[in-house]
């Protein structure tokens, strides 16, 4: 019986998306700024493969007849490759055809193979590559975290613990990169979405009418398709 | 487009509920245990009152009309002594009714009146005071906060900048505070809602059949009323 009272940003991924319990991960960091403004849904599966995330995706997103009485995904942040995610919400044909969601793709973070012998380095890369080339070709912008922590570490693997507590999953500085990374593309692509430019669902107390403060606390809309 | 997954634990309130961008915050806290499990709706509004919460809860809440389509609220914390706010969610009459939400209270933290002189100390012991009144006239349980910082400060008004930022709101261990007397209370009332006896809303990886993972990767319901 919560009442659809904010639009919302919508993280899809795995264990990365997840996060871990030390409140440091992505929708942690974009929940504190985006405060009485987008609520922020966690949809991140560790251990999941992007295969099962169509059957996921297709629970967690609303279909079009649905769409008018739930929050609008503002921003869906999808941390896989799968060109198949960014068209159901992208192609007219789809069920869950949402024109004005905006989209974000993020490339996973370089391994560390000395911290974590069962993972290649190399595999990652072309992963990485991949998702950037979904990417350009679905015209959606791509966070490159792969390439911004590799430069952060200076191109030496054993300097990405640094950013990685097990070799495979971020720490806190690793999901600061990442959430600056995000917060760029929001910048320069979706500004308009930029948590500097929203007004608060509901108003400044300031703003607050003190003799008759009824007429004054009433829920505003993002003011952007 | 976002579609019905989780069911959620809304916290309202005023600026302590809210949090601060340092994200540790409730919301953060339990955001981090109830992962994949419910989703932590934060409705804490800085500077506003108990009067002026109760237009927000009317739009933050669900009518019972709309009950059925929206996030189920197993949990409604509370961070406001106004017994209209219980009432709007137990009283078979409002149209607010919801006989299967639980309901925590919250009392407010002393006030280091050392720090921050423009506010009283006896009113936040008297406003603590009320909150736990109400709590027992309508039989909710409170998280007395205000006791346990006063006790965990050695009742020295003082010493309570240990939790306090800047003699009103709480830093990160004041809210550790705050976050261990819910989970007490989850724990003791509302057992069945504690995050280690829910499942996942989407099964663990280990439990998916590799082979056909389509019919395992169904969304399901926390088992509770």
């Amino acid at each position: 019986m919560a009442a659809y009272t904010q639009d919302a940003i919508l993280l899809l991924g795995d264990s990365l998306a997840q996060g871990k319990f030390d409140r440091a991960g992505l929708a942690d960091r974009l929940a504190c700024v985006y405060v009485r403004k987008m609520d922020v849904i966690n949809r991140g599966l560790g251990g999941y493969n992007t295969d099962w995330a169509i059957p996921v995706a297709e629970q967690v997103l609303a279909q079009q007849h649905e769409q008018h009485r739930v929050p609008r995904v503002q921003l869906l942040i999808i941390w896989t490759n799968f060109v198949h995610l960014v068209n159901m919400v992208r192609s007219p044909a789809s069920a869950y055809y949402s024109p004005n969601t905006r989209v974000i793709l993020i490339t996973p973070p370089p391994v560390n193979t000395h911290q974590r012998t069962d993972r290649s380095f190399a595999d990652t890369e072309s992963y990485a590559e991949a998702v950037k080339e979904v990417g350009a070709q679905v015209s959606v912008p791509v966070a490159d975290v792969w390439t911004e922590i590799w430069e952060a570490a200076g191109w030496d693997e054993l300097a990405c613990e640094q950013f990685l507590f097990d070799g495979l999953h971020l720490n806190a500085a690793g999901y600061e990169i990442v959430f600056n990374s995000i917060m760029k593309i929001i910048e320069e692509r979706y500004p308009e979405i930029h948590y500097e430019k929203l007004q608060t669902v509901f108003p400044h107390w300031s703003e607050v009418n003190v003799n008759d403060p009824r007429p004054s606390l009433v829920k505003r809309r993002v003011p952007i398709v």
